[in-house]
């Protein structure tokens, strides 16, 4: 069978398999879910085995070793993604609920209903347990999806949806609902990405490169994030205590993440007492400070930041940092270099807490807090599916309530226009 | 100028426009909608006399007299389009209302607030009324809008624009907040739909080859549907006045739009009493049916409806007539040959209601209501800028709600990742 015929296939049945998936209760879902973790667990050294045989391929491929550690399935790796897939099963079911109701004067009855978007597509980099995490969220949501993974983990993904397959055909559940691409080729994915009749929405997760391409090359609609830019702006009169203890929690915690944080804004009044021992603790803790001029008059060992670092996702122990006059020159900053993505405020003060919260154009606008919370696990949206960073549909971590929709539900008793 | 300056400069410039208009406070966005109302009547006769230079040039370049109707400025069509201002006005403003909130095991307070989208282009055909209409709505929601009318309109709408612009310079609003497209060139469309960086949102109205042309050519996510093909199903046991009464008032009262009536389903038990009397209401009003097998035994004289009679959208004085076995046989009809746009179930049957509102994959389900309610006024939401049937974003009639997102606020104390 031909590329095309394998995707055009796939993406034809995923959208038969979205109807009955539509109709699923909660609990016979839920049931599903939860077997599927049992079955992962059970059939642990059988995917591990086939993993194997990625790890092997991959080395000889010359992988380094910090994408093999990605692509590696160990046995934590296995009750993770189990443990993930009962979770996701205690969630509350989002399809079905009214999420508004009101009567017309003719007495019409309208309301809103949640329903599933229908044919979901991810396709993602090598960690194979996005494989497990995403279909679970999907078909929670009652969707189907498309998982094409790195062609590196093909073995693993496939060992995994055979796993899934098999609960599915078990339970009187359509097959077709959690489908993983079967073939290593690049095509694939062109492919995927031209199925705008059967497929709803394509999910990209991983590095930036591979978001463009999803972006450039689909006609279906995608929700994605291309990069973390994200700021604490600390306040004339913020709490400098509660101030460390954040920056320093935002950018060292977990430097490689998209919610870590880049740039540190200072107002010109609080710079010369809060940087000095900010800075000894970020140095002592191996972070490199890049800075503006008045910020290197009062930390003179810092070198010279350029246009590159306000614009820079450092995903490391790196640290723009700049003095600011005032609130509007922070916010004007964060509207020139940030990317939608996490904005931190530390104040004191009511009125420009209200204010930042109002104006700052992000999808997680925070006050007194660490830019490491916007995740939807922290947020409390469940697990999440992944961030996005443009307005439609979703704009922040999206759980799985942001994996459906609602139609309109109208009851009347022969109601007729004049 | 070349008109892809003009045109990125139109884009840039609205992207500065919608930062200051997130900002704005309700009563003053209302204030200036009322007082763009005032001064489009203030101004009328200027506005006709600009836009019977459109007719002018549309009758020499041969428009039929249904297009000059279409394009024609009439006192009434002002005074229509400044009560639409009013009553937009009166409108609750969706910007800043606060979805859901909630508090963290840590403490972290969560909410969701709504923010405009940003900057929307509209790309529509002849009506000039839709400049008026569509600006209204999308400043409203605190977006900044592009508008791009149909070539044979451009002195109306220019003329509308500057009415908008003087009322935004007086009232010291960003006078980009609302612009009209200034030239006649197709190049221009193209050129919007690569605005992808500016330009949040593009919504074209027109017909359906319009609305193609925009989808294949845009860069930056459409709302749109292409056509509406929608059902009546009556069941068995329904009350048959009542059905008669939705069916004719579905196709007959304005058969020429999207939410009309096309094809027809009766349960078989149904039909032989059904059908005769409702057939001979149709054949009165003019209407032509086509009809299945089954049809044509109850009804002799009907025309054979052929596979494209399914799948019609006639917007005219046809209908499509099929007999089915039950609701299943029903649903799968709609599920084959609907447009996901507008289905209705007469019947008396509770269950098979509830199961209709469920099973049923429209943006709008009806139970015992004419198809024609299918319309943000009519179903409450105040004006609408259309309709979608994707799923994505907005489903079903899209109000001044839909023109705006969530971001997600978070109140700390201090709180950080552990």
């Amino acid at each position: 069978m031909s590329i095309e015929t394998i995707i055009s296939n796939m993406a034809r049945s995923a959208r038969a398999a979205s109807v009955e998936m539509a109709r699923c209760e909660s609990r016979k879902k839920d049931a599903v879910l939860i077997k599927i973790a049992d079955r992962l667990e059970a059939e642990g050294d059988r995917i591990q085995a086939e993993n194997r045989k990625d790890l092997e391929r991959g080395r000889e491929m010359g992988l380094s070793d910090a994408m093999l550690d990605r692509l590696s399935i160990k046995p934590a790796t296995i009750t993770g993604m189990a443990d993930g897939l009962r979770e996701v099963a205690d969630l509350e079911d989002p399809v079905g609920a009214v999420t508004k109701s009101w009567t017309r004067p003719n007495g019409l009855q309208v309301s809103r209903m949640r329903i599933p978007l229908g044919v979901i597509g991810i396709i993602y980099e090598s960690r194979p347990n996005v494989t497990i995490d995403a279909a679970g969220l999907c078909f929670k949501a009652g969707n189907a999806v498309i998982l094409r993974g790195g062609s590196e983990a093909l073995h693993s993904n496939q060992a995994l949806a055979d796993v899934v397959g098999s609960v599915l055909r078990e339970s009187g559940m359509p097959e077709k609902a959690i489908q993983v691409v079967p073939v290593r080729d690049r095509e694939a994915v062109h492919l995927l990405l031209k199925q705008e009749e059967h497929i709803d929405l394509i999910i990209p997760r991983g590095g930036e490169g591979l978001i463009r391409f999803v972006v450039e090359n689909s006609k279906i609609p995608v929700l994605k994030h291309y990069k973390g830019v994200c700021h604490v702006y600390v306040d004339e009169g913020a709490d400098f205590q509660m101030a460390e203890k954040i920056c320093f929690n935002a950018k060292v915690q977990r430097p490689g993440v998209c919610n870590a944080l880049e740039t540190l804004l200072v107002h010109e009044t609080a710079a010369p007492a809060f940087l000095p021992p900010m800075a000894d603790r970020f140095q002592a803790a191996g972070v490199e400070l890049r800075g503006c001029e008045e910020t290197r008059r009062i930390l003179p060992r810092v070198a010279e930041a350029t246009e590159a670092d306000w614009e820079a996702e450092y995903l490391d122990l790196i640290l723009a940092v700049k003095v600011v006059a005032d609130m509007d020159e922070a916010i004007a900053h964060m509207t020139r270099y940030g990317s939608s993505h996490t904005e931190t405020i530390v104040t004191s003060d009511y009125r420009r807490a209200r204010r930042f919260v109002r104006e700052v154009d992000a999808s997680v606008v925070m006050v007194n807090a660490s830019t490491r919370f916007n995740d939807g696990g922290q947020l409390g949206l469940g697990a999440e599916i992944g961030i996005s960073t443009s307005k439609l549909h979703a704009f922040g971590p999206m759980g799985v309530e942001e994996l459906t929709t609602t139609k309109f539900v109208v009851f009347g008793d022969g109601q007729i226009r004049e």
